[in-house]
């Protein structure tokens, strides 16, 4: 048979028209009924009834009379941005973080928790932990709980499949909060959520949809973004760059292989060189430091590299380099022009970025990479919290469902009140 | 304002209405007015209309009648297969080829021309020549022209911004074409082309819509297929993976920079590498081979390798290894499972293909390449020249406007078509 496109059913259809009564109101209310269905296409009827069950479960409210535009002055209505929360959550770092945020993703309580040496159920107690402290007396007006983790998750399920860190193997994350909560949940990995995050909020340099962010910290990922949209893959693992090969007689990477970009330009990586460093040169700039404190920070690699420590010089290159050579790989494959750094490793600054750019650069194509343009994020907030809750506000505002225009006009929407 | 879906204007109504019977026939024929109707959810009045200027334009004929239910026997139609044509191009390789395909993607005619050391306003002429020998006499029947061409090419305007064997910078292919004959004109890169047909008319191996189609002959370039369509990147230049760099100190590329993959991996490399261990070691196999003819081919790398050279399974093997190690950064940047080599080194085969699967496994993330299918392209026809005149009859057919479905669909029975 001929496919045609099918007709929407009517809970689709009443989906869809509540979709675009809750969109109007978000974008621009204090708005009235009659602008409402002017803008929407919708009847006043429906447009009526819609409002009426907004208002009902406690989402919107009526703020007053607009000016009159010849009969009555019309009622005019407004989302009640704390009507409804979030839980944004990032596990991919050693101290989980977590944020509530309201429906304009404006941050109204943070909460973290250290994970030290905690894996398996352990860690998972903590998630657990986190969320109790976030949602406490906000119960009845929770939507539900994102989630940036790291490894490769399922996004559909939210299992998280790997996690090298945290020994969670297939760990049904998603089910196990939904089950303890009574409430959506979105899972996806860390690097992907940054990702949304960062072509929801981000800066829009062009006007491409396309856009791959880095994750540099302790581990290594990217979140592909083409079309507006997350790009998974067949398997989840779109953007799982961090285990990539790059020296052929390399250290040990946690994933029980050699010579991983993880094991020469993660945050462990950086350190581990930087201490081997200054141990065998107490006398140096790196061996100070260490001794001052019995191990090194990342700011430390910052200190070297502001005093124009040599050494600092030379692993911070040498690490960018590494990064830059991937990178390099994935413009021959994406010719995606928009490449934003972040996580730990970008507090390097100018100098790594510089490594990384200049690598990329020399190894790809040139009439590709003459119009890429690798920049470190701008400091918008905490990627990965942000782009968790985004997954969860998009999903169920049904602002997000296969509508990538809706979604960030949404985003646009929440941005510009985080601004605010 | 709330950006509503718009409504289709009448002349869109009509043409997505005339692509609905269209495929109808195409997919259904013979078939009557009334199924037309049934399976489009047209009006029979909007059936008769549309048919009766298929008719007129020649596209379609009544072949008699069918059995009747109840009422008088319903008049059957036939989309007629050869009422229009389209030329498919590859001019890609040393020799420019081309086909005349009829409706249902079936080959009519095929040409070739022998491009040497043509190049510039040169191969222009050949390119003139190739077309002008297929169309000729049938100018009344022809859709377009699709090609596809090496290099960087601007898929939406059809100009060909890099080849570098050609010397055609910025040629504007696609409307110096379009002016000449009057006619629509597609032009793709090759790989890009490729892929496209591959994922038309290929196997499916699995059911999901992502797919890297590597071309591997005088130059290397993939092309990414995702959700079912070609994806271009910013630039047109997705998949262009030729010009990554794989060896620090290696040969210089005709890109003009150092080490590309296609230094050692293409033809022209693998070629090469023989030729000097035949100079160095003339009594050996490769040696005896290129004394007897001055120059070795592909298929003295196919002997070599079935008498077990060893030195032809380290040359092979090697340029197998940087081709993998090139798909291994791939495979973590997109996760796609399905990885298809075709182009004239897919003659070597299996020792060939191995090396490449090993490498780029090794290289990157198990729980990624575990699921990753390597292969040859079954041996379905000319790819370039089959994705070329794809591109052409999805979109002359007015079926391929962005509903990769249907496009899908039309490929399908064209594909049923040849196999006919």
């Amino acid at each position: 048979v001929v496919a045609i496109p099918g007709k929407a059913t009517h809970q689709q259809t009443r989906a869809h028209n509540a979709a675009l009564v809750l969109r109007a109101l978000y974008d621009h209310g204090p708005i009235s009924r009659a602008e409402v269905a002017r803008m929407s296409g919708l009847t006043r009827t429906t447009v009526g009834d819609l409002v009426a069950e907004l208002i009902e479960q406690g989402m919107a409210s009526e703020v007053g009379r607009g000016p009159s535009t010849g009969g009555k002055a019309p009622i005019l209505l407004e989302l009640i941005d704390g009507a409804r929360h979030v839980v944004g959550l990032d596990l991919a770092e050693l101290r989980f973080r977590g944020a509530l945020v309201n429906l304009r993703g404006n941050v109204v309580q943070t909460a973290e928790r250290e994970v030290g040496t905690a894996d398996g159920d352990e860690a998972v107690d903590l998630v657990h932990e986190l969320i109790d402290e976030l949602v406490k007396g906000r119960d009845d007006t929770l939507l539900g709980i994102g989630v940036g983790a790291p490894g490769i998750v399922d996004a559909a399920t939210g299992t998280i499949r790997w996690a090298v860190n945290l020994n969670w193997p297939d760990l049904p994350l998603g089910d196990m909060l939904r089950e303890r909560y009574g409430l959506p949940v979105k899972v996806a990995n860390d690097s992907r959520a940054a990702a949304l995050a960062l072509q929801l909020f981000g800066e829009r340099q062009t006007g491409t949809a396309n856009l791959v962010a880095v994750t540099v910290g302790r581990g290594i990922g990217a979140g592909v973004v083409l079309g507006g949209e997350l790009f998974h893959g067949d398997g989840f693992g779109a953007g799982e760059i961090g285990h990539t090969t790059v020296v052929e007689e390399g250290p040990e990477c946690r994933c029980g292989r050699i010579g991983c970009l993880e094991t020469v330009a993660s945050s462990r990586a950086l350190l581990r060189l930087a201490s081997d460093e200054g141990e065998a040169n107490p006398d140096s700039f790196l061996g100070a430091r260490l001794a001052d404190d019995g191990h090194l920070r990342l700011t430390d690699l910052v200190a070297g590299l502001t005093a124009d420590d040599a050494a600092t010089h030379r692993i911070v290159a040498r690490a960018g380099r590494y990064l830059g050579e991937v990178i390099g790989g994935l413009i021959g494959v994406l010719d995606v022009e928009r490449i934003v750094l972040h996580g730990s490793v970008a507090i390097l600054g100018e100098p790594w970025l510089q490594a990384v750019r200049d690598e990329a650069r020399r190894r790809s194509f040139p009439p590709l990479s003459a119009n890429v343009h690798i920049d470190i994020a701008a400091p918008i907030g905490d990627l990965v919290v942000m782009g968790a809750s985004a997954l969860l506000l998009t999903s169920e505002l049904g602002l997000a469902s296969g509508r990538a225009a809706a979604g960030r006009s949404v985003a646009g929407r929440i941005a510009a009140g985080r601004a605010a």
